[in-house]
């Protein structure tokens, strides 16, 4: 039984496993649970009794996100955030999301029973969205509650044709709806998605917004680490390439004669890889997406379509490769005889955590016996939206084999309590900069 | 009027233009003849007039070809055939197989104008099905003529369902058909499809075929020359090759830490490319289609497939390259951390030239004031074919940009003038050959 399990890191994976099947998955066989659907609900119900039991009080913000209340010694002091995402992909992990959550119950839990009251108040808050795999929209829950989402961007539907305002309608009213409403939770009225923007979090009411998470990469276990200090989301920037040569018989056009497409995008592949490489920092750059026109086995390709995806921490280096990337694009091109058109498909920049709090998170780790280590997440997560309500500070957990969004994704319980340990000390080490 | 032109290669170019559309197209706007239908018999009944102005007898074959037979001064000796196609691709070129027909007749006429009779008869055949564009098979006319086809591969149905024995049955019977067949063609009972093969020609009935055709590819426009000694038709090899690495989240895995399935793909692809250039023969390798999984722009490639298309005249210089392609792909992906399984898709055999006749051709080439050039076949013909019947001749002829498959496909008329002289020399040299 989870119950039974000793309060921690071990107990934190293991509320996670539970959560990775009926009634907390909407599919047969795997783990999807998506934004305000019953395993949604069902999941809510399970996280609103173990924060209860961990001396919280629950409610629901007006985004139906889950939010569980410590209350600090200094009762209107702003509060520290702890969070993360209950939301999942199709046939997701079990901890992608889920594990941040559980680690800050956990962490408030120990607090509890010690009787410890930190300066400023504690909220544990499980976002719905961050996903984007029911709506066409990433992330709608952590922008509104850091008050930068738009009104329009609620303006969505599901596949099935259900709008979020349905669906935020059936979920607030158990007596219409599934009945699995968390049984005490305080429910806000609903009001329409307009209300949707109430879940805005006062400018001043936040002291910080820690993030915990696997860390969906094989940085950490390549370093043997179990933990790592968060520096920032990186810079992303999507490009997408058209090659353009000669289609031609490839029975009948020598080599000599040819212009052809999807060679000349290979010296470009292997170019944006050697950019990225002699950089040898956290700069990335992947071509995840092609396609050769007219794409048959005896056609010599005349056209070629990738996609282009690069990402540091540093903007600045970010954009200095994908200025080298675009130069490279044109050489290979000209010396082939072919055309390149690059166009940008978005640009989103760097959200980096706060200098201060890495500081503290790296005294933390070493305060737990762990070598601080600083790495950067090439992957979006709510940290990246709260930024803009207040300093983040992100945790990284080791995971196996850097494997996420697969139901092979897995993490060492020992690795959990390390983060336990870790930001047990991260929050006493954030009251004592606050008491001073 | 196409019927005004003086005899010779261009009114030949322009037979092929007025046959460019309706009736002789079963598409409007542009060029589709296939096999056995309105159109096909309507350029079977142009084909029949011009043919007996020109001296021939005209007849159909079991497999609905359409043969002029030309006699010779000695009746019953084994004959010349000259043919190609009359069926094409959809939105085809005008060029592509009639003109090799036209050709053939224009020799005719000159030769009937003349008075001149050769020691062996002449035949023009305007074969029905080169291109597989109505029925999934190809060249099922010119293997009938060759004796190469089994009866099972007449077991197909177009795309409405319509079996090539009810498109026969059709076309046979014209007072229940379309009324366009041939007016004063001989036209054999229809007695199934099983007849079909009787299409065959007796071995040692035919002492030569020769087929003129557009290249097709750029070769002799790039050397500056009209005309080109076909030496055979391409081996060509196709292989399927699958690359496996691991799918990462592109974001999160350092470069150091990837097994990109692309790149390594991209490195393969430019190493195919390598080792046919450095041939620096007729030797030519292509990779036309290409898939990378899972296709996401924000991961890295865990697989990729592509086809490589290799092809040379000479078999063993085909062979060998194959074996340094595959070499060359398992040291990429043993370099990448990476694995690569190839499967052979098919193996088609070389079908040479006969030397003797290749000879007559540069010799005719050189009489007309062309400098003999030889070059390979890397497109199937009907000479493919017909090289199990009987020793074969070729004839490029030079087109615009190599473009064919294509409404843009063009000849120049003084090309298609060079090519009816040079056949007329061809055949009166075969003629000199066989009197001595």
């Amino acid at each position: 039984m989870v119950s039974a399990l000793p309060p921690g890191g071990a107990r934190a994976v293991a509320r996670c496993d539970m959560l990775g099947a009926a009634p907390y998955s909407d599919m047969a066989g795997g783990l999807y649970r998506a934004y305000l659907t019953p395993a949604y609900a069902a999941a809510q119900r399970a996280l609103t009794e173990w924060m209860e039991q961990a001396g919280m009080t629950v409610r629901l913000d007006p985004a139906a996100n889950l939010i569980g209340r410590y209350e600090g010694a200094t009762r209107d002091a702003p509060a520290l955030l702890i969070g993360s995402h209950i939301d999942s992909v199709r046939d997701a992990g079990l901890y992608d999301g889920p594990l941040g959550v559980m680690l800050g119950i956990e962490a408030v839990d120990a607090l509890n029973r010690a009787g410890r009251r930190l300066p400023f108040p504690i909220e544990i808050i499980a976002f719905g969205d961050e996903e984007g795999s029911r709506f066409p929209a990433a992330m709608l829950t952590s922008r509104a509650v850091a008050g930068v989402l738009e009104a329009d961007a609620l303006e969505v539907a599901d596949r099935d044709g259900v709008t979020l305002h349905d669906a935020l309608a059936s979920f607030r009213h158990p007596s219409e709806g599934w009945g699995l409403m968390p049984r005490n939770a305080k429910t806000p009225a609903f009001a329409g998605v307009t209300d949707y923007l109430a879940a805005r979090r006062a400018p001043g009411a936040t002291l910080a917004y820690l993030e915990a998470h696997i860390e969906q990469g094989p940085v950490l276990e390549a370093k043997g680490l179990a933990l790592g200090t968060v520096t920032g989301i990186a810079a992303q920037l999507r490009l997408s390439a058209i090659v353009t040569g000669q289609a031609n018989h490839a029975g009948t056009t020598t080599m000599a004669l040819r212009r052809d497409a999807l060679t000349g995008a290979a010296e470009m592949m292997l170019a944006i890889e050697g950019i990225a490489r002699d950089d040898a920092s956290d700069l990335v750059a992947t071509v995840g997406r092609i396609e050769a026109l007219p794409g048959a086995p005896n056609v010599v390709p005349g056209e070629v379509r990738f996609s282009i995806d690069i990402r540091s921490g540093d903007p600045a280096r970010r954009d200095r490769a994908a200025q080298a990337i675009l130069v490279a694009l044109e050489h290979v091109a000209s010396s082939r005889g072919l055309a390149v058109a690059v166009e940008q498909v978005h640009d989103l920049p760097a959200s980096p955590c706060d200098p201060a709090l890495m500081d503290m998170m790296d005294a933390a780790l070493a305060d737990a016996g762990h070598p601080p280590f600083r790495l950067v997440s090439g992957a979006g997560h709510d940290a990246m939206a709260m930024a803009a309500l207040c300093p983040t500070a992100m945790l990284f957990i080791r995971c196996r084999a850097g494997i996420s969004h697969n139901p092979a994704e897995h993490i060492d319980p020992a690795d959990a309590e390390a983060a336990f340990q870790a930001m047990l000390g991260f929050i006493r080490k954030l009251g004592e900069s606050v008491a001073a």
